[in-house]
């Protein structure tokens, strides 16, 4: 039977000073349930963010001890399931954001789930594409607050974080000290005024250590593809060094020669922005498995 | 009968002082020949890009002047058919591109293609999906080399760039003077190495003034989505303006609020790279048709 985490334990920086709520075996599945962004403050139209207690932004639930993950172990998460909430909320924050130089009034949106489908406004409908925004392990040397993306994970908000993907992460301390919140019901490449459809919900998933040393985490897997996330000041510093760890991945791990390599990523390969709103904005390189099966590799033995 | 332009005639810099080698009327399809983006300098793995004559390089076929188009028109250019040549290049170019700092040993190779795949070193196969890199219009006051991208088209390296799919320009001169080349049978997000699979071929179209004076252009619009396109020296940047504008097409052509604007644009809205190694960086902005049916907006009435 799955472990089940409740939500009623969490923390808002990957530390290397966590101390676990619970220890897992890898393997196992996990059940753990995820406060919404605002951790419950925002319920109705009326909820504004001048009222939010920021103290209370973007937990975690966590930390889980993973048993057997010691530093510079790669932990792969295999996403099962993403249940959401109820309902979602969306924000706008005068000041912030990609359009916080031209958005003046502070409103808050309520968006209801109705068939598999978000409706804002009651008016539009798009699709449900549930992700989670926030996921990491404790870095080895310094805290990063939740609202912050980096080589630990945190605050990424990369649409392909969702179910039937795996994530991959370097451990930074003993046990890893794995967290996840911040789900979005959906939400678009660039995340305009940094919210998705924010909302609670339980994520299904098991952890595992993998014999992959060296990998450039944070890493994704998907049924068709790998990506390499980077999270750097600028999009362009971003962008430059995702495309350079991309490369390396597939020159030492997957040995294309660099060229190929370099011809290849300009053929089949895409640069992606997962978000350009956070403290330090997010990229991902995407390459397709397909050509990594020609070449005689694959990430699961 | 539509309209036939040989390859023949090729200019390197949009400029308004060009002068046209046929004239168009609006409706009316024409069938376009063009270039590779070395004008066939590359033929066999011996040509490498040393040997090149780079004032010979991205040439764009025309230009065509378009009956009735006048300054501050909005064009629509309709692409119909994109058909490749026999084979296609790509190069490598030690010091330049995304991955120049790494790259030391200047290589050419040549794609076949066959059944609607492309071959890359007899060992990959990636699906055929023909672009246009090089398409525009000549700016009002000063030229632009073929290889940047800007305001009036260019160089954008767009992967929306194609059959099936419309992009908007605004005139700069009288008859627009529009011209396109440098096709790549393939390319990724981003234009790793500074090519894709680079080809000749025969671009099948039709041009025609819309009445959408003010549209952000360049401005895609495919089955499905519409984009706004920018360029700019950093991806930033670009990413910025072409989110500022996207906002601006939400609000002023389609009257949604800017709150709401901004939330759907964070829901559903897509940033995407284009290219991120020519003199400018290119970026563009997608958001669903579907979303503008809602608000009873559409581009064609």
């Amino acid at each position: 039977m799955a472990t089940q985490i409740s939500r009623e334990k969490v923390f808002f920086a990957f530390s290397p000073a966590l101390k676990e709520i619970a220890r897992i075996p890898q393997g196992e599945e996990v059940v753990m349930e995820t406060h919404d962004c605002f951790e419950g403050q925002i319920q109705t139209t009326n909820d504004l963010v001048d009222s939010l207690d920021w103290n209370h932004v973007n937990p975690a639930t966590g930390p889980l001890y993973i048993e057997g993950a010691l530093p510079g172990d790669v932990l792969r998460i295999d996403l099962l399931e993403i249940s959401v909430g109820k309902q979602a909320s969306m924000v706008t924050l005068p000041g912030e954001g990609a359009l916080g130089d031209v958005i003046t009034e502070m409103e808050t949106s309520i968006l209801k789930f109705e068939n598999d489908q978000i409706v804002f406004k009651n008016k539009v409908r798009v699709p449900m594409r549930p992700m989670i925004g926030v996921i990491g392990v404790a870095p080895a040397d310094s805290a990063v607050p939740n609202g912050t993306p980096g080589p630990h994970g945190g605050n990424m908000d990369c649409t392909l974080i969702t179910a039937g993907n795996s994530i991959y992460f370097t451990v930074g301390v003993e046990g890893a000290m794995f967290g996840a919140g911040d789900l979005h019901a959906a939400m678009g490449d660039g995340e305009i005024v940094i919210c998705g459809a924010e909302t609670p919900g339980v994520v299904r998933f098991k952890a595992e250590v993998v014999d992959l040393k060296g990998l450039p985490t944070p890493f994704i897997e998907t049924e068709k593809l790998v990506a390499v996330i980077y999270s750097a000041p600028t999009v362009d510093e971003a962008a430059s060094l995702a495309t350079h760890r991309m490369a390396k991945f597939l020159t030492d791990f997957v040995k294309i020669p660099l060229n190929d390599a370099g011809m290849l990523m300009s053929l089949v390969g895409e640069l992606k922005f997962c978000q350009v709103v956070d403290p330090l904005k997010t990229v991902r390189f995407e390459f397709p498995k397909a050509v990594l099966a020609e070449y005689g590799f694959q990430l699961r033995k």
